[in-house]
């Protein structure tokens, strides 16, 4: 296998600039074990793999160095102190994938529980919301454009792992969308909104959730079937958005898991 | 006014250190007019406060100067470049206060509804649950070693004045501090614990969470009157923690704003 031992080498500088977030939207990198094999269990081979020696010692190394070649794509092996390099925090994740980001096809019509977000452009924003939305059995969301590149590395390290649970849609016209919604479309709204908790909440809807300083788009905000807040102590700050869309997607699971258990 | 207008000079020197989250535990920045003013309703005077001249010809301005003025304390004007460099994100916030961390005093029994965070090192994480707290109305924080420094800066950024709505002790000994706990300690946890939605969640209580990779510190969690876990979709990667509390501090909410309106 090849080795790279030099920071100039082609294929390591491309993996640098993406792991630092100099996002090119057609290419991503995939940090770590656990990435990579979902990654592969979903779509199969990268584009180009780059593994830590020490890791292709061992069998989940050689399992994905054999699945790395059975597609035919490159591998090379690195410096210890280069893979580290790829790292925020210094570590050594043993082996990193090039892929092509996926561009799954939007359903023609939207009549699934989905995630809808609107220019919320904090990179660990944006992660944490896909990886709460996967955790609340939400399997798609929809982002604007404005919004943080769901593929970028940061994304990514937030997210841990939710995009293999979801289909992400990027560069979404929201309010073109609009028109295929087969669901209640529900947003949080500091003005003119019902709580949460006075809500039978649909068992299907879209979560529309906005900008972290500016909210949703009005236009957008608009076309909402139901406003809502979350009733919060008085004379504070709202909620950050992802503890917000936290509070909302896990109080639509309870009342389901509620009307589930009352049926059976 | 003295004016600065040289990176050299002493005090913005240290505002410069503190912003960039060289936290020296004692002092602390706030950046930005909200901020500020929440500090000088609740503590008086700054050490020494740094304004940007655009800002002291507004009235805003000039009620901070005179407040800090007449607290006895040191002021300064400084070029809209050196105050852009103390943000992360090169905005002028208009006003720093130099602040020294407030220390406030534990109480001898431990009988409020309160958050209690074992080694929480992320400070977005931290942040993030100190403003989910304050706006579920809880008023105490409890932090061990090893959690994310309150007063620092990407801290305070985060909580978006969380701080000013709760009393927040640092370096706690939570294994300690248990011997005054006089209300249930509540834990997350992936194992053996209860679902949250089969709960009748006590009024107060302290709720432990703990590091974004290891969690709760086994024998504290030993301690647990209950180990909860928050019913989510199967293979998934659990909750960000910020994301967890926010998730079981709105159930207490919920339940206890349900509690009040069935009394009325």
């Amino acid at each position: 296998m090849k080795h790279i031992s030099s920071r100039s080498n082609p294929e390591y500088k491309l993996l640098l600039r993406l792991s630092e977030g100099h996002h090119r939207g057609s290419q991503a990198v995939l940090e770590g074990v656990h990435l990579c094999q979902e990654w592969a269990a979903r779509y199969g081979a990268p584009r180009f793999a780059l593994f830590d020696a020490a890791l292709l010692a061992r069998e989940q190394g050689g399992e994905l160095e054999a699945l790395v070649r059975s597609g035919g794509s490159a591998c090379a092996s690195c410096e210890p102190a280069l893979m580290r390099a790829l790292s925020p925090v210094g570590q050594d994740q043993g082996v990193c994938f090039l892929v092509d980001v996926p561009q799954p096809q939007r359903p023609g019509r939207v009549d699934q529980n989905c995630l809808w977000l609107d220019r919320v452009q904090d990179p660990g924003n944006v992660g944490t919301l896909l990886r709460t939305a996967a955790a609340a059995g939400v399997g798609h969301a929809y982002l604007s454009p404005g919004c943080a590149a769901a593929w970028s590395a940061k994304v990514l390290r937030s997210a841990q792992g939710a995009h293999f649970a979801m289909a992400i849609y990027e560069h979404v016209d929201l309010a073109a969308e609009h028109a295929r919604l087969a669901v209640p479309l529900l947003a949080t709204s500091l003005q003119d909104g019902v709580s949460l908790y006075a809500q039978a909440l649909p068992e299907r809807c879209a979560w529309l959730f906005g900008n972290e300083g500016r909210g949703v788009d009005p236009a957008l905000l608009q076309r909402a079937d139901l406003k809502i807040f979350i009733p919060q102590a008085e004379r504070v700050e709202s909620l950050n958005v992802a503890a917000a869309a936290a509070v909302c997607l896990f109080e639509q699971r309870r009342q389901g898991l509620l009307h589930s258990a009352s049926k059976a």
